[in-house]
């Protein structure tokens, strides 16, 4: 059973190999199935765009299961109820889903949060007040630990997930060193008031790092990984935490990067530290957390003691070219695709 | 002033590069200092070897100061009271303490534990009972967190620390993996009862390994590095704990081993399972949990539930050779200088 609808969608047409082209997405049009029992029919308001996908991209085991070559790609979605099997849901609804790069998608309404657009922006539901916001919230609160007084650094910080990990840590009383690249990055952190900004593509980062955290680092939150870790590692404190939520400068990466291999000295430096270093994702730490994080983040966003920006191309057809330029740190804050 | 005693001792000559030799070390004698207030004169019985003292050889920051040229190398004792300026010790007594080695040392009496050779044999004090065993029991309980029905996999496992892992993880009911090289540790392994021995110097220890923990592995206790760790990594369960207490493998290397560069690799292995490397040295967890230790492992001991093995050399003239075998690996449990 369809519908009369068309479906405009983006599906993986292969997998990429590095950085992703324009051949590996395939644009098409199929007709939108009809809801079936407790689903509803969705028009998609708003994708949002994450590194994460990049990884679904590829053929190999990781948090999530990869995508095959054919799925639509997958994504965060804000979308109005056009139909609902269910009567919890009505015509003109807006729900936080799981749509993907398409423009209507049908899903099981057990799955779908109903969004209060008089409470905030709807668009915040994927970035500031949904997995990016709770990403560096659990992260900060369950592994970093973070202490007033102590000093952290995280990188990627004019993302979403690495704004409001600044923000948070600023909020908690530590000293904030926030990274990320390019002037135009670097001005929007100093506006967010953090205690450092720092440009990773200025000469000179480890040391103007070790300038800016005399103290050392207590806790980095690990987005990116590359040269900025090699600049954060020996400034480490004795107990510092790593919580590890992305490695961005590797996504792209075909073969691993020539020697020598340090790999032996890294863990040389957490036993002669006593580091910990703790891979994560958010959902680990839903069930525990999440009602925390939309009280306290609720209320801070409401405040305007955090702040967010948003990164926004209309057009579905844009979606490739935005993923791709947020690939390489291209969005000032959080990437959208908003549907025209 | 000084006593009427002569002090045979062996200090450090040279920084080692790469393995000790028998000229990194010096051997010579000098007069007895008499103990000032607080402190006792005491005449060493037992000396540990331990790997760590390798890394205070080095002049690289560690967890410890390195030793400077011309130290006697440090080391835990157990040494007879020969004269007290503090009344709570009398001639006589037996004491753990830190003397290295040398015949005879002046300490703190408050760094003095008087021990009771009628409760247990006092060089379990260097071994099962002291240090070693609490790194094991210390490292399991706060970082391992071994459950009932968990794998877990440890090497170096004729060590004191390793054995003791084995059987306190094994007491606890997980399927225990021990590792260890040569066939006369892996006889000792498998006379402790563990659920599978394996010897890392024969062919393919990653099948192995992977034959031996059908369901991957929850909990591995670094202790030694290298090929081992490079077998345990990609059989590591999501939420794996890596409790990382030493890295025997590196403590001779002189530089990094040739590329590729795995550590960005290693960084992604962290984030794609949710893994958590967590080095510590034991006396983080002394204020906590070393009753509970003596309490514990002090009845397991006595029931023989934990079992333990030595390896003495006799005469402080063999420290460095004892030493240097250790690092090789080439004791069975224990390793310890009684003097005569």
């Amino acid at each position: 059973m369809s519908t009369d609808l068309q479906n405009r969608r983006i599906r993986l047409a292969s997998r990429p190999h590095g950085e992703p082209v324009p051949s590996d997405f395939l644009h098409d049009t199929a007709p939108v199935p009809s809801p079936g029992p407790g689903e509803a029919l969705l028009r998609t308001l708003h994708i949002s765009l994450d590194p994460y996908v990049r990884g679904r991209m590829n053929d190999a085991k990781s948090y999530a299961a990869p995508m095959e070559v054919g799925d639509v790609i997958v994504g965060g979605t804000v979308s109005e109820v056009v139909e609902s099997a269910d009567e919890s849901l009505a015509p003109g609804d807006v729900v936080l889903g799981y749509g993907g790069w398409q423009e209507y998608s049908v899903e099981e309404v057990a799955g779908l949060h109903r969004l209060d657009p008089a409470a905030a922006p709807v668009t915040t539901a994927l970035g500031v007040l949904g997995m990016p916001g709770f990403t560096a919230y659990a992260g900060l609160t369950a592994i970093g630990k973070v202490q007033p007084g102590e000093t952290l650094a995280v990188a990627a910080a004019a993302g979403p997930v690495g704004s409001a990990v600044a923000q948070i840590a600023r909020l908690r009383g530590a000293r904030t060193i926030a990274i990320a690249g390019g002037e135009r990055k670097v001005a929007l952190l100093e506006e967010l008031g953090v205690d450092a900004a720092l440009d990773h593509r200025a000469p000179d980062l480890p040391g103007r790092l070790a300038a800016a955290a005399p103290d050392g680092i207590d806790v980095y939150f690990e987005n990116v990984g590359g040269a900025v870790w090699d600049a954060v590692l020996p400034l480490l404190n004795e107990f510092a935490r790593v919580p590890v939520c992305g490695l961005a400068a590797n996504y792209n990466a075909t073969s691993l990067p020539d020697g020598p291999d340090r790999s032996g000295a890294l863990m040389g430096q957490v036993l002669a530290k006593s580091l910990t270093l703790r891979g994560f994702i958010q959902r680990e730490f839903a069930p525990t957390m999440f009602e925390d994080f939309q009280r306290e983040m609720g209320a801070w966003v409401a405040s305007g003691e955090v702040r967010y920006h948003e990164d926004v191309t209309i057009g579905l057809d844009r979606a490739p070219e935005a993923f791709v330029g947020m690939l390489k740190g291209r969005n000032l804050g959080k990437a959208l695709i908003t549907l025209d």
